[in-house]
């Protein structure tokens, strides 16, 4: 919820449309007729984004799409292995390997294999177990989960190259992010948690273009994952959130092996009237699947969390690393921490004692004060025992926050009072890792290190990462995989 | 859509209340917040119906309720062994059976044998294939495939007896019967196809019962099966229809797997503003969960269909039948037949020359032709050849129909003049199947062998009925589906 209505808004304030052409809602019986009416207007999205799925070439996707999807696939094997020792990944393998297939497909950073549909969905729980991997800001999508875990474990049987891999997850991020901005935001406020419902498509389109299906069995792929299509923002805080990625990539997965030896679906599951879109939805822009189809690249849009915790405070946390690290600052030397934010931000994240590592995620103040005592805003920051660290606790009370309506949600002011009386001043107009800051190689490099180190030792990361970065030179893209197993 | 309409329209003219007292269509922005304030009024359903699943014991359990649960156990073995040569299960098998881990679980009357969860996928595709299954009329769900194909595939590796399947089979039918009345009909006319999202309940809560969850671990088990909830209306007359039921039954077991490790879930996924209820619908009664939970039981009102197609032409064939069977006719014979029915019944099939099976399943001509001609309408007559069989074509053009709203859409009268100037007349009240005139054992006898021998032979047939009617009294469950091997 945190991340919706502050992306909504942080959207809106940016002037980014967000689908202007709605079709009105379907949500009556009266007005299911009316809908049924319309439902022969609708184009047939579903063959067009197969039309182009298939038909894309490498040569099509041009160098901007390349560059930030190498980003993407790096950014979501650091968070795989960030998350592959957390109990969330223990428990579902405790229930389920004893059902896996042929161990074809590895879990990264551990030693277990399995078969391709149960190493997909292990890699995208791994991937978002710790809130911590990437957005399309536009839809909230976490867009590599679905996608890169669907085809690392489909590439690892096929011995799939590493330009392949980059052209079907480039693929896949595009048909999942576009589906989603089409019915985005009514989709996720009925309660739709928009990375398994939408990563499904994105999950089957890039299996299904690396298994060479033709145009009608696409068409089949994307139907059999619009018929699966799930995931509720209820689950937001349980061990399921973690589980939609993973269960996308496993479906979509599975939708694209289905329509390769030609199981039929609708040959309209996103624009039917009883298909995706008006049921799962109460409004629809269909425009925003084709327009301008190939010609841009959500991918190219995609950002990576430089914190562990709800977008609204990242501004903070920046402008409080940023004069920490300018003055070397030590938690002693503060006297006092002053912020101002937009009101939103203090509704969100305005718990002043945090108890727990969770809860520690909804309080600047906890931000604020492991931000300047450690640097740094990741999984280590948000355990329970640093929610409970004296010094983190002693600083955190030392920071005040006032709401100011004429801050906006991505920016914030950061004053920090020495005890020697200085005073020092900081104004983040945009966070890092937003796309007007993106995150830089180094940063990517050391989120990357910093989540591994909890799987792996530092000579085998940095293995890993020289794979990733130069990952569209690959022969076989199952080398990371490889890579990445324990000692 | 057939069912849906018809079968709501019975219900309301039956004084079957559908829900009384229903919240409030969440359908808007505006009225999300009406529905958020809402969210804290209903009551735990979730928790209560984990409660009443794990504390049920056998003894709970009625004779009436015994008594129609083994009916529908035997009605879907019988409809499994008449899809299990079914091309959907064919290509179904060919696109996963490369996957699938220890061969644990059969496919009812074939030789593959699969892990419990595709095991579970087959036999629940296998069983809906022919749209021939069974029918809990109040909410058109087809209860017995995702519920039983969970079982029949963790029985087989449990070596559960036939007293403790039959046990979690009732509970489940209970579980995903009364959750499809809190939302039903408001979620079926969003588009969602009932039986693969509210049967993923049944299937997790069977499968719960069978893993002996704890009341929390069962909560789990419902919230995993909720945010796995899925498919589509549009994909009727696809071979999704059927993955509907198997991927229920296979993600309902799933569920229960994961929760019996303690993979968490909300503990409201049902009730909770983002949970099941709320989000795939705009009305809610969560006092159909709730209210006598444990004194009546859902099995007990489960229907069979004793004809291959869409329940409003029942009536017609029925009577067609009646006639043909007292006076031993041929389609010689025969001058004209004359039909009159509900106008609904026109609308839905009125086709006066289908030249598929599939189309000849929405054409009352075709249904009274064959009836008369072969005094059956089972999958045999909605083939391909018997639409373009010059007998049935001949006979069909015979047939006029006429629409009459003063007859209900459960009645038909059917006048049939012979060459020789005889006239028959036959006025059926509710055709055979109907909770009314249920069919008798012998007449589900002769559906089960009539499906069962495109699989197997006779005497393999009775050996399997007869274990399916005694089914209280094995020992493990598993025997069924050995006996049901092919040679």
């Amino acid at each position: 919820m945190t991340d919706s209505i502050s992306r909504r808004s942080f959207l809106q304030a940016s002037g980014v449309a967000l689908g202007s052409t709605t079709i009105p809602a379907v949500s009556t019986v009266a007005s299911a007729a009316t809908a049924k009416a319309l439902a022969s207007s609708p184009p047939d999205v579903t063959r067009q984004l197969a039309n182009y799925v298939v038909n894309s070439t490498w040569g099509d996707i041009p160098e901007g799409a390349r560059y930030e999807a190498v980003r993407s696939v790096f950014n979501w094997v650091g968070c795989c292995l960030g998350g592959a020792r957390h109990i969330t990944t223990d428990r579902a393998i405790a229930a389920l390997s004893e059902f896996s297939g042929s161990p074809e497909a590895t879990v990264l950073g551990r030693n277990e294999r399995f078969d391709i549909l149960h190493g997909a969905l292990m890699n995208g729980i791994t991937s978002h177990v710790l809130d911590y991997d990437d957005t399309h800001l536009e839809t909230i999508i976490h867009p590599a989960g679905p996608v890169a875990s669907a085809i690392l474990a489909l590439g690892e049987r096929q011995n799939t190259s590493g330009e392949d891999f980059m052209h079907a997850f480039i693929l896949g991020v595009e048909v999942e992010c576009r589906i989603g901005k089409a019915v985005y935001p009514s989709h996720y406020e009925r309660g739709f948690h928009i990375t398994g419902t939408a990563g499904v498509f994105g999950g089957a389109a890039a299996a299904g273009k690396l298994l060479g299906l033709n145009e009608q069995q696409m068409v089949w792929a994307l139907g059999i994952a619009a018929t699966q299509s799930a995931g509720l923002k209820d689950m937001f805080g349980t061990m399921c959130k973690a589980f939609h990625p993973g269960s996308a990539g496993q479906n979509g997965l599975k939708a694209a092996l289905l329509a390769s030896k030609n199981y039929t679906s609708s040959d309209h599951g996103i624009e039917a009237r009883e298909g995706f879109a008006f049921t799962y939805s109460d409004e629809q822009d269909f425009s925003q699947i084709t327009d301008n189809l190939g010609g841009t690249f959500e991918v190219a849009r995609n950002t990576y969390k430089p914190f562990a915790c709800g977008i609204v405070t990242h501004p903070i946390i920046d402008g409080c690393i940023q004069l920490r690290n300018e003055h070397n600052l030590n938690s002693q030397q503060v006297a006092s921490v002053s912020l101002r934010v937009n009101p939103l931000v203090l509704k969100l994240t305005g718990k002043k004692t945090p108890q727990t590592g969770l809860e520690a995620k909804f309080s600047i103040y906890h931000a604020s004060s492991v931000a300047i005592i450690r640097g740094s805003a990741g999984p280590n920051e948000y355990t329970d025992s640093t929610a409970q660290d004296a010094e983190v606790i002693a600083l955190r009370d030392r920071v005040s926050a006032q709401a100011d309506d004429g801050v906006s949600e991505e920016e914030a002011f950061v004053t920090i009072t020495l005890k020697d009386g200085t005073v020092l001043e900081m104004h983040v107009e945009h966070a890092i890792g937003s796309l007007e800051r993106p995150m830089t190689k180094e940063s990517l490099e050391a989120k990357f290190s910093g989540q591994a180190a909890s799987a792996l030792p530092a000579e085998q990361i940095d293995r890993i990462m020289a794979m990733c970065w130069d990952i569209e030179s690959l022969d076989d893209t199952g080398e990371i995989a490889r890579a990445s197993v324990p000692g």
